[in-house]
């Protein structure tokens, strides 16, 4: 087991990882002081998979925990969900001295914290994170939010947890897109921050697609640490934090012009780390070697979904709904290298809109591509 | 125009008060820096009243605002309005750059500090608090809430404003009761912290009560310096913010026990204090002649609507919602002195289940009160 101590402004939390770490939350935990039980959130899946370990795991610590329990899709995120959250807390004559065991995936740990972020004006919560994706990114940074009809994550907080357990064996219960879905961020990180993540994946991709422990712990590691860094330089995004959007631009407009159906979230920033690349390409950013490295490697972790029937009105539609880029003031993470992220200003719209006309009409595929 | 500093960690803000600040508000803010009209949140009774010329005097520096309208009453700071303020804001394509202008009493200021602190996980807010108890109690400290139907400000968050107006003008229009409701909170901050606050009260309670300026704006600066000063020392209220709950315990459980309607909340408070001082003269802790004078005090402001009729039954259910109550674990705020507050763990149950039922039975008076 990996331990990363967190700091963030006042305080610090540990986030450990490796395997096991479910069935032993109860004495990992144990270490916080606390004398009651938490309330656990999660998702019927995540628990029908692992629930007995950690309840089982938690007893002789904390007493047996009481478990609420929340639809599993990013379509329960939603107040009404918070709401019920709340009224269930309640009921269980939760106080401020209660906390929260947040256990599943993104949808689990963005609901669950925002509720804890709220409940009493905030009490204190813990992550135990079941997706790849939530391990190396939503658990990490303190964001909490819930959706609102009219957009994602438009209601939220900053509220960081005390700890955060990622346990690597629960990842093997994961559907192969999901995990390959967190392994494209992973790439992302590498891609924004190090050099070093990226040999690891271009020598170890098989072993962290088949959950090999030693090397799903490495990467986990390396990517909460990259993120973690990045976050506490820079807590509320004013600029850093932005470099972690690298194919997010482009990936969330892929997203949205397919109806968030096609797409899981990692493959469409994957897609955007492509395009990104490409159109760094043409403002003379990358060399050739580069992009080819990190091209091999995203394509290495599985079959994109293709963009085949992606318009380019409708591509364009999705990016102009930000205010930014309707007053022409484009920004992109663009790569000056592997590990080396710029956050670009000014980007001119028309040499935008040309490129990725191109790139739609060429299915993805950059000039000179293999 | 007196200016007060508050410091919260990492920041501070100043809280402004006298007369003349709502026509002034747009030169006032424009020190602020920033650049967009703010959107305004408030309720068609104030509105009505003062919104032209807080409107006319934005206008100069930052252009027209928007303005989002609540129901005016507790019963509205709810869920349903909150979302009501994100759609509109949504609606008025508000992003985190945006600033909300809280333009009301403690509910206005509570649900509408509340969707700034969430809006996109938190955006800027002003208060401008137009009734006394708002000025001096709900606008310092960083509370922000709403009510769900178990329970009043149960969700919520810490979000300090950027700035606070208060102004002493528009008191004027506030009617006898609510004015009179503030007093009493601004009695509480002078018996819990301020002997020299408690000495301008009696001298000056007719220039107080007819809102002459100078006045008021004394009372009212030092009742924030008194209470910005405690939750500056203790934000999270672990112990020393407790002081602030002075005549609380008793008051809320008067509130509780006659539904909400017959006592204004600064009534039940000044009705709590008057026990808290009878139950504190039981303990030996405070003397006949300055329970005299507070006393004095507290019934200079105005008639308090009669304790007739509520059970000590009712009363005593009231008291024991609070499950530490329940355990016999009972805490109170007592005075050692004026200005000299202590929070009393251990209270016995039987004792004070004695005083108050005397308390009920004398009508509120004190044994050997004139």
């Amino acid at each position: 087991m990996k331990t990363l101590h967190v700091d963030v402004p006042g305080r610090g939390y540990p986030v450990m990882i490796g395997p096991g770490l479910v069935p032993s939350a109860g004495r990992l935990l144990a270490g916080l002081g606390w004398n009651s039980a938490p309330i656990i959130v999660t998702n019927r899946t995540v628990f029908d998979l692992h629930g007995d370990s950690l309840v089982r795991s938690l007893g002789p610590a904390f007493g047996t925990p009481r478990v609420i329990r929340i639809g599993d899709g990013e379509r329960f995120k939603n107040h009404a969900t918070l709401m019920r959250i709340y009224r269930e807390m309640i009921g269980l004559h939760a106080d401020r001295r209660s906390w929260i065991l947040a256990f599943g995936g993104g949808v689990v740990g963005d609901i669950a914290g925002f509720a804890a972020a709220t409940f009493m004006r905030g009490i204190r919560f813990v992550m135990v994170p079941t997706t790849l994706l939530a391990q190396i990114d939503s658990s990490v940074g303190g964001k909490v939010a819930i959706n609102v009809p009219q957009g994602k994550n438009l209601v939220g907080a900053f509220h960081h947890p005390m700890a955060v357990l990622s346990d690597t064996d629960v990842l093997e219960t994961l559907p192969g897109r999901e995990l390959a879905s967190g392994v494209y961020e992973i790439v992302k990180h590498a891609a924004i921050r190090s050099e070093p993540l990226l040999r690891y994946l271009e020598a170890h991709m098989g072993g962290i697609l088949g959950c090999r422990t030693a090397d799903m712990t490495h990467v986990v590691t390396e990517s909460v640490r990259i993120k973690a860094g990045v976050v506490a330089r820079d807590e509320r995004e004013e600029h850093l934090r932005m470099i972690l959007n690298f194919g997010h631009t482009v990936g969330h407009a892929f997203e949205t012009a397919t109806g968030y159906r096609r797409f899981k979230h990692g493959e469409a920033v994957a897609w955007g780390m492509v395009a990104a690349l490409g159109f760094g390409r043409e403002l003379g950013y990358l060399g050739a070697d580069e992009i080819g490295r990190l091209l091999e490697v995203i394509r290495g972790v599985r079959r994109l979904p293709s963009l085949k029937g992606i318009g380019f009105a409708g591509l364009w539609r999705a990016l102009a709904r930000d205010k930014k880029f309707r007053s022409g003031d484009i920004r992109m993470v663009l790569l000056r290298g592997i590990g080396d992220a710029e956050v670009r200003d000014g980007i001119h719209p028309g040499q935008l809109r040309r490129f990725l006309r191109k790139f739609l009409a060429c299915g993805g595929a950059l000039d000179g591509d293999r």
